[in-house]
């Protein structure tokens, strides 16, 4: 780590991993200087891209070299634990997409591994770092709204995935409900202490098939005694709907949805604007950037990072516990689930 | 019953018996002509606002009379299904303030002796003729929002009730979500199959030495799959706070508070608008002068009123309902708690 | 007067004389006691549908009666001053509908007439009794906003008036703006100095043919140094349109239009809402009620009322002074055209 | 100009030059090749940021340079003709920050050259490419609302600028409201024909020492017979406020401020929501990045620049005018001040 930019090497140059490559190369305190995707074309086409010269087939390559400081894992799932274990051990710090994992042993496993290296370790929980989330953390945190008794997080995609990707998602809890449960722990600096769900298949019968659900409540309880709701749906005709709302002993903090922009249009029909944004990269376009500069930044200061290994596993063992209280259509404390 | 006027007699002058006799007096389609009150100071004041001239301490007086078509009853709960009877085999039509009671076997008497005497009963659901829930009542029943997904209601006092009031009021779920399981049945459309409630007591220690709870998530279930939530909480301290929203699957339509006003002062703190409106009495204002012209057109017309005795009924099983999901931590359904 | 119930009579039972009929019945410190109209049958209406016993085509009758208090009159505008000399000499009091006229001396005669009897006058403008405008005044008249610098008023209209009433409207400036002219003088509490127009016929050429515009904007100067805008059109094809801004040295204050409902709907369209209120007597339903509230109370406390002879002849000179201006191509000042 | 590159050297790297080197280097299609400017050190400092190596304190040098494919101009204003004559002769196109000059003569010399050597010329109206005007302008071009009526723009400044900066500025109309001018022409799509000013000093008692004013209505008649005003101020405390609205025979289209969040708070006091973007570098951000994007692509495609030669003068006209108008206290037509 030569002066104060931070080296970082990309591991996985599918969608987001191009996302980070590109918000890599417009800061100031960090370069990208390796680029490793078993898919040789891809990682080739992204490093042209990104000026980025090392390119390589095999990640271990970029871990052994002196020259990179920290890896950003964006592989598929399933890799995610074993190349943060390696990182960990050649001493690198790490970024991995979430979720770290499905297995709770496995993510043991590497977190572990990070704690003996004594890596910094971030997981892209990327909502944290949303202008309107940190503002209600804020609110939350400050007191701004006394003591919170209510959550409620609504978190609606615009259509749901191809069957290929439900099948191996892990089902909606491990999957899109993840996020949320991450966001309720962020915004509620409390731990859940049960969950329930009541789920459906409303959207479409072919992912019912498949045995997940694309519509649901999830009510949690928090063990500061305050009771939140997440809403999920996996089609939201008019786009990708986020929002979230904490009500406590002093007011109410809420969010409105992102919009393209700020135009209203009156005619003899209606007072209407264009729909908010539909696309998560677009909704979120912003919090991708700041996560990345928070990680490097967190990396060169010596500190911790704002989304550690235990926000990485918490929110995986509420989604088994979600997916249990559908299960066995009760409610479910999350160490019932845990191993 | 002359002419196309309705002759109503008002039973019980409390505030909201008040509210009633002041927009009787304003409808042409209506004439207060009598008044009953145990309290016949409270009864004469009444009368004298309203400019009715036969003023009673005993209500069975009114229902005797001629001149009487309907009954307001506005006397306190335990004397409702008394009333109703009574007015019923007077071959009255009734207006009763909710809740009809708490009890199913007395409930279902009432409701019995208005089938067989062929009256109409209609039940103070108030929030129903509200510009806003009719909005989206209209949305749903039209389709415009497609098949609904979700519902989440939101149902927020100012400020809890006295202890007195706390201790006879028949716990949260019957004063208060009452009228949000009446919401929620109107504006689905559908019924409620199963209750799951997660509550606290957050706002003040006093209201669960009384064994209830201020603080609570209701989570519905409908017979047409979709789910549902309702928030309550005793103490919003920014005002009423009632809002809806349905999510189908062609869309979503929800509301906002009611404002004293639609401005909106920018500072160099702020960008900020006053407080919603603050009492039950001004948010609904129109709704109360509504439902009471619709009874009076429903019965002119010789209709099935808008609320009828199975709406009344049907939420106080749903609250029981939920004071036994409550109880027992998990859901429970409708029928376990019906008789 | 006896008690404290102010007995009033109306003169002329058009659309607007009846809106006050109907206010005043339902309120307990004033009482219709008589109405007059040329047209009988309209009066014997007017009279049945709000309990009123003495109808007569003769105003000057109830003008001789001992049993009226004071008068309101809303028969048409070129009646207006001498109903109101007669009423003076008579000692009553006078509620008038806008325009009081447009001619100056006549204007002056009424007023020495109210003056010399010592009665109160109340000129119809309604509009500053709307929450919005009030709220806005108050937001100035107590400096939330500071020192006012800039002030706009949207006036528009729904639809232009049929040719028949443009002919005898006094133009777009008299019969219009002069509403916006009284909301300028009410919401910055200064005088109008200079007025500068630009108008245009845009809506319909007809208009044009009668020597009349329907699209304009009036530029004033004030005494306190602010500068305004008022903005009218005689058609928005969504509705009643009625906005205004006061900007000052410590902030801004602003109103939005009034909605049937706060209920929004997204759809794969767009995120709308219903038009706004389309309809003068719906969207200032109760600034009609409040202003005839307001004169009461100002009788029978004996106090100056809220809108005096002087805000009613002002904004006629400023309209005088509007269509000087575009007739001449220049600002004008007030005392330009000011007798 | 090899491959689909385009090579760009920046003249003058002051704040505004700065953001422009920033955007560039962002940019995929072009590539900062060259950095002039007088004051060496930031010349030097900017093209270390931006991994530039060829800097000069002679931009002349850049326009002899065959690397070089166009220059983005942001010295200081007096130097901007003759800068885009150099420029135009060496066959570079050019990108030149508002306003071009104050002078029409001089003005009317570098289009000349522009034409002559055929060498494509944006200027800096920024606002042009933000998200809010363009939709609005689409609305208005796509005929959602009609044929446009009614033209506001609300342009308040969070403070004004320092003494020593309005002594230079050319006066509020050639300094501030020039940006609205254009913005009156782009959205309306038609030439103004006519200007009247009311202006005062109401900010700041200095600036009217220095013969200018701080606050000011500018009213516009167009060509298409639509009348517009724009609202200027020096200072308006709660930040940055930009608003337009165009009014049509078929509707309205308007916009809002831009805020740092979506988030609202209600509290004991108020609803309310954090105060909009206060630095024109944060609500413009995005529409600089668009605007330089735009160039680049004219150049490279060989089409009109959006903001062309015409545009860049029309303004200034426009300025003089109203100038004129303020200091005449008259109406004024453009050609009046036209050489």
């Amino acid at each position: 780590m030569t002066e104060t930019r931070l080296n970082l090497a990309l591991i996985g140059t599918g969608r987001i991993g191009r996302v980070h490559a590109g918000n890599i190369a417009k800061m100031s305190g960090a370069r990208l200087v390796g680029i490793a995707d078993v898919n040789q074309s891809s990682a080739r086409e992204c490093a042209a891209a990104n000026g980025v010269t090392r390119v390589t087939s095999e990640y271990r390559e970029l871990l052994n070299s002196e020259g990179v400081d920290a890896v950003v894992v964006c592989s598929s799932t399933d890799t995610h634990t074993s190349i943060i274990e390696d990182a960990a051990r050649a001493g690198k710090h790490v970024f991995c997409e979430k979720p770290i994992d499905f297995d709770l042993r496995r993510i043991d496993g590497a977190l572990a591994a990070v704690d003996a290296a004594g890596v910094r370790l971030q997981i892209g929980f990327n909502r944290r770092f949303d202008a309107n989330h940190q503002r209600v953390r804020r609110a939350v945190a400050d007191g701004e709204v006394g003591e919170p008794h209510l959550l409620h997080i609504i978190s609606r995609d615009p259509s749901p995935p191809p069957a290929e990707y439900i099948k191996v998602s892990g089902g909606m809890f491990l999957d899109m409900t993840i996020h949320d449960f991450d966001m309720a722990r962020f915004l509620m600096g409390s731990e859940v202490s049960e969950v329930y769900v009541s789920a459906e298949v409303r959207v479409d019968p072919e992912i019912g098939k498949l045995g997940d659900v694309d519509t649901a409540v999830t009510l949690l309880k928090f063990e500061n005694g305050a009771i939140g709701t997440i809403d999920n749906s996996r089609q939201a005709v008019y786009g990708y709907d986020q929002r979230v709302e904490v009500f406590g002993s002093r007011g109410s903090v809420r969010t409105e949805n992102q919009f393209p922009s700020a135009t209203t249009i009156s005619d003899d029909h209606s007072v209407r604007r264009d729909l908010p944004l539909n696309f998560f990269m677009d909704r979120y376009r912003e919090s991708f950037a700041a996560e990345m500069a928070s990680f490097v930044d967190a990396v060169l200061e010596g500190r911790q990072t704002l989304v550690t290994g235990r926000d990485a596993r918490a929110p995986v063992v509420l989604g088994l516990a979600a997916q249990r209280s559908h299960d066995e259509h009760r409610p479910v404390r999350p160490e019932e689930v845990d191993i």
